[in-house]
């Protein structure tokens, strides 16, 4: 079991804690979040929760980052959400802001824990975060996305979703690919079942959006597949999950998704395993995020020089 | 394990489903609602959730609610929040018609099933589905006040929720009353520790009002709570939970919540074995319900005249 | 969660223990057994099986009852079996010392602990423990026949077991019995449906004895079956389960099983709300037992004193 | 979810059955064991345990091994224990027949089913089994030195057992080896803590001699670790455990444990991603591995000519 701090009380990082928390792999946990009275008013509802359970667990929920002290991971989910009209460039530098800021001040207070980033754009975020504080951090990545894809193939074929196996990696969101020669339906590949392997990607690019424009938010796919994250660490499961790591790029900490070892330690990347095809996406996806990365780096230096 | 019809796929409905589901006590869930899309892209969370734990699970979002057919217990959530201005009787009427309306459908498809009121004013919408629709009908009631209840002496006397034990009966909502007789701290009677209680029923009352102001809504509290009561009944436990049965007054079923036995059979109340006080407290919530929900029901039958 | 001390490290009492602390209702054991090395090794074996699920639990395997310390409920399952050709009324004597050593040693360093008691005769020996302890101590009593009751009725109708509801009461073993009224399938009276009450009563009685004839002793069932009262303690369940809690009779405390609500605290008992035909079947379960323990303690005192 | 079937209902067997159906691995579980009434009565024992959770499962015990049938994987924890005055190599031959007649049996009715070797010597009765019926066949192999480790070393550094992470390989027993490049603490390299290697690497040699000295048998620890081999495939957990996967050896099939991806597909192996000297002790593990093995299989050869 962990502490875990949680920065960020929105819907997405109230329903990761909640996730986290009631399948049993937290027994200290700290909710921070800027709006007032949020996390407060947040913990009284957990404390509701654990009663029915009989949870056992420390939770504080706080307006004041002093708070968030002696975790053993930090999951970060605060940030803006893109407005209309916003550039991803612009989305990168405001919220990069933010996870300077909290690279700033969350250290101090907690030697050796790591950082878990989930906050948009996800994978530069964590870049950004371990870049200006220097400490260990992890991006949620292509593990939701994973999930996706194996729902929606078991679905396809009636199937019970544990049936399908295989990984989605690369950058987070419209980049994300299926690395196909990692999927296996019922220990077998790919190719044996009918599987559309364009409706699959289709799928995987175009559900969130989907979710998003009915209901106004992902919420229980994206909180309890990253709840799971905290739990393979919390608990050492070394449950091989899509998440990104970090690795250098020309002199650069970058994060791209690739199968990861996820227990008390972080790693190995599975990346060497996967075949020539799957490597060369890697090796594409990790090109394309280094040139965006940096552009928008320089972009985030111009403004905070101004 | 049970298969469960979710009727309303609200935030509440989502959490109740979501919560019931992970916690195993879903074999097949129907979620239905009226809204277009809403149930159906709530269905793909669910898979995507279901995918990183491995449940296997038949699960259906749905705008037809002849697809919730063959179900063991059925949760309604569906109705509408009191809006401003609004008295709770038009509130009543309103939600009483789509009641109605739901006790009008499913029961032919649904033989057998029973049905657990979720929608407020949750015990009078579950006495009017049982009136219209002859089906047994159990309300939520006070199960979630008791957690309330609970959680608050545990924090305030520093000690696991665990250590409080006890139960909130009579009507859900302002005129729920803390049934001293049942609280134990420890083992122990409550007036062997420093507990302030009129400060615990003015929290019982007030940290819904407190939680909707600034989260929106309640959500966690209630949906593990009220998921609890579906797995008391799917996994037969046989926990003393306080929910309202149907009971005979002045020859109409009311309900009004006291500690009663949630396994696969419902019941029998405790209510025999309270105290005086407790006993008097009750009999004087069914007196007031009773009046208040004649004083409805006579309003609803001239609307529907008319 | 609560902290547990196992007095016993034999078969079944390591299987209550498993059992318990896996499901997550323990966060500290002590288990204790007079056999020297049997308690280390077997918390070597709890150790391995932890490292696996990543389960954080201070555990103890010791030969030295100072050890039992600061628990808040303590489990006794040690005691001798019954030989051939001993009479029943030899190993109440025996095993009543066992109970009278440890009532007078465990106390001291255990304050405000129960006692749950597994030994046999365990009902008798509850009775023992308390009159010469002072403690609080509760029997596992008929929990055990309860849920053999619903196995049987189940497998026979092809139900899940979760459709069958109901309770077996009165002294553990022979002399239970099937508290027919409560007996509920799909929340339907029992008459509903085609049970051969004779055959199930039969069952109750013979199964264990067949399960020891073939296996050598019964461990699964009552492992499980007594860690779930363990956890509804631990967990503050409010689960309803057949367990003998002390009674006056004849100014004698005396143990004998009625459906009883256990949580953090035990009772009430459900006995009033059996009808006639069920509450006479217990009156005379406890006359009976009164009058077998009353000649049972005269036999013990008449031995201690020689 | 899977469908399991166990061969061999001993300790160990039933160990390992009842800890993966409480967990939720199983929907579907056939017992076989030659014992007459052995199967039938451990299957009342469980269907009593499963009364109390509620949960649902079909099981069957039975003495035909025609009855397990459709199953996904199935477990054989059948086969002699090494006598005294008996040579490993007699072992071999003993168990090496029993595996073979149920390499004849088994497959034709459970199409695509994976099988789990539990019996000893495991890592060679897997091999066997394979070579045989043709089938893919997994060793439990190293896993449990695994768990054993990881739990010796967080005691020594009272430390919780999540904090120390890594694998044993090699032939499981006598030689396993510890891969000490991937034991980690609290994230870190083992080096920066105080580990005695060879104080760790002696407790994972004999501390299975020591438990079976007092105990009779080790049972929780592998039952345990073994039910999460089964659920980590049933649920699609993606975990990484040291078992053995089939490799081909100088035209041979041969079992020897390395980290191993476990999901409802069975890998990759990890073995390429140690440093080099935890390879080369693979590799020595291995040959010799080998070389015994075919000694072996001549003795075998011999004795069913005869």
């Amino acid at each position: 079991m962990a502490k875990v701090g949680f920065i960020g009380a929105g819907k997405i990082g109230q329903t990761i804690a909640y996730s986290a928390m009631v399948s049993g792999a937290v027994d200290e946990a700290v909710i921070y979040d800027i709006i007032p009275e949020l996390p407060e008013k947040y913990e009284h509802e957990l404390r509701h929760a654990f009663a029915t359970r009989g949870i056992k667990l420390e939770v504080l929920g706080t307006n004041s980052l002093d708070d968030v002290s002696g975790m053993d991971i930090i999951v970060i989910s605060a940030g803006k959400p893109r407005k209309p009209g916003m550039s991803r460039r612009d989305l990168f530098v405001d919220n990069a802001k933010i996870m300077i800021d909290l690279g700033n001040k969350l250290p101090a207070k907690n030697p050796g824990a790591i950082y878990l980033m989930v906050a948009n754009p996800v994978d530069m975020m964590a870049s950004v975060f371990m870049k200006y504080s220097k400490q260990f951090t992890i991006s949620a990545g292509d593990q939701v996305e994973t999930m996706r894809m194996r729902s929606f193939i078991a679905k396809k074929l009636k199937l019970p979703v544990s049936a399908v196996d295989g990984f989605v990696g690369g950058e987070h969101g419209e980049d994300a690919v299926v690395l196909w020669s990692t999927v296996k339906i019922k220990g077998q590949p790919v190719d044996k079942y009918n599987v559309n392997k364009d409706e699959v990607t289709d799928y995987v690019k175009k559900i969130p959006g989907e979710i998003i424009r009915v209901i106004g938010g992902t919420t229980w796919g994206p909180g309890t597949i990253i709840a799971d994250i905290i739990k393979a660490f919390a608990l050492n499961e070394n449950r091989v999950m899509s998440i990104a790591t970090p690795r250098e790029y020309e002199k650069e900490i970058i994060h791209v998704s690739a199968p990861t070892v996820v227990g008390s330690s972080i790693g190995p990347s599975l990346e060497t395993l996967l075949d020539e095809k799957d490597r060369w996406s890697l090796n594409a996806s990790m090109k394309d995020f280094y040139e965006v990365y940096k552009d928008n780096l320089k972009q985030l230096e111009q403004t905070m020089k101004a």
